[in-house]
């Protein structure tokens, strides 16, 4: 019920003209998260407002006047690993967005790069626009439902304060590359690879929250290094690019309304 | 409310007591969803229990005394074709338990079949177990947590009862299938391949609510014809057939605990 009146007080800012109050942090795995979870001082919420049997997480507090949420879709109950990829991710931006009503999402987290289109380890990418790669659909129409391309919320104000690369993220659910996948991967234009990021584009879409997506590059797809060894490799130190750049887009958000961004 | 008073009146019903009373049957297309809508004649709610902004449309009704729940996850809201694939099977599964806790998911649709393992168009199978084939982690664990391999709620007196063929199924959002997803739907030793099942699966797991998987095949994989052009050719056909299946289904149920299923 807090949530509903709290929306209700916030629909100006949802229409732009308000100074932004709730963020939704979207992070898959809790290496990423827990680094942002100190930098903003936030505790696990006791009482979560997830229905009982989900494993997502909820770390929030107030920083700089600005309500955070950092939402992690938990541990696996069965194996125990992070639930990434596109359903948990779709699931959590969904139930964040129906509980916590947010002005603007943010997804955080790694990605591979292509080093033939300037992608570098510990680059961090905010995305211009995102797409599929793994849902191929060949019948008319269907065709662009499963690539499912979206610009992502332009922040033109924001791009110029932080130095951030631009460049186009594709998601699909393997950490792997298949030649079906690079095809589909090259016609997005991607420069960036992950596994969450069109998903929540899509959630998001459906009720019209500005996100934008924060992406740091652990390996190098089109490299000599096999994905899932460099990927470990890169993880930690790679998180603290990424720990920067989310602090850095955070801190330029207290006073400022969408709009402005 | 009156889903969370009605949850707590049918606890019981959850552990296998008492008799049916609620179930949610989710169909990714409005063609092979509606013939069933007229056969259990429900009404589509006016007073939709999602959320604004969501294109998912809940028929509904009374048959023989269960509280029969279609829900069809609708027209893309900006492409108008249905939302297939495991992301808004994923949305509306949970979403629909939430608002309609219901006793038993039905998860129904049509599918590619392998005639080397014994698939014919027309064929409906219950499937035995889900799998997903399109989510490669080659790390260890996270592989696992992938595939997403589950046995799904075991039915032996509805088998016994029904002429339906039983075999594994595998999921994955693509409607072709390339190398790869062959090498894991094989691993998976899948009969019928889908785009919804194993999202719908693991959703439900989550909640603890017994689902079964009736799917029809429209199309042979290891045949001849482009699989696009057979499933288009066919849909309307085997919808009937799945119709049928999903009917008998339903008809077992009335008076019936989960544990007598």
């Amino acid at each position: 019920m807090a949530a509903i009146e709290r929306a209700a007080d916030q629909e100006e800012n949802v229409q732009g003209s308000g100074a932004i109050s709730t963020i939704v942090i979207i992070i898959a795995m809790q290496t990423e998260a827990l680094p942002l979870v100190n930098t903003f001082q936030l505790t696990e919420d006791p009482d979560s407002p997830f229905p009982k049997g989900v494993p997502w997480v909820r770390y929030h507090g107030t920083y700089k006047g600005l309500e955070i949420n950092i939402i992690w879709p938990g541990k696996d109950s069965l194996l125990g690993v992070d639930s990434v990829g596109t359903i948990s991710a779709s699931l959590v931006t969904y139930s964040s967005i129906q509980a916590l009503r947010p002005d603007l999402i943010i997804n955080a987290g790694t990605a591979g790069g292509f080093k033939a289109k300037g992608a570098s380890i510990a680059d961090v990418y905010l995305a211009s626009e995102v797409a599929f790669h793994d849902r191929r659909i060949p019948i008319p129409v269907f065709d662009q439902y499963g690539v499912g391309a979206r610009k992502t919320f332009s922040t033109p104000n924001l791009v110029r304060e932080i130095n951030l690369k631009i460049g186009k993220l594709s998601t699909g659910d393997s950490l792997d590359m298949s030649p079906h996948d690079e095809a589909s991967i090259m016609a997005n234009e991607a420069v960036i690879k992950d596994m969450e990021g069109a998903a929540v584009a899509y959630v998001a879409s459906l009720f019209s929250i500005p996100t934008i997506f924060l992406k740091a590059v652990t390996d190098i797809i089109d490299g000599d290094k096999p994905t899932a060894e460099e990927f470990l490799e890169n993880l930690a130190a790679v998180t603290a690019a990424l720990d920067q750049a989310v602090s850095q887009v955070v801190d330029f958000l207290p006073g400022r309304s969408l709009s402005e961004l």
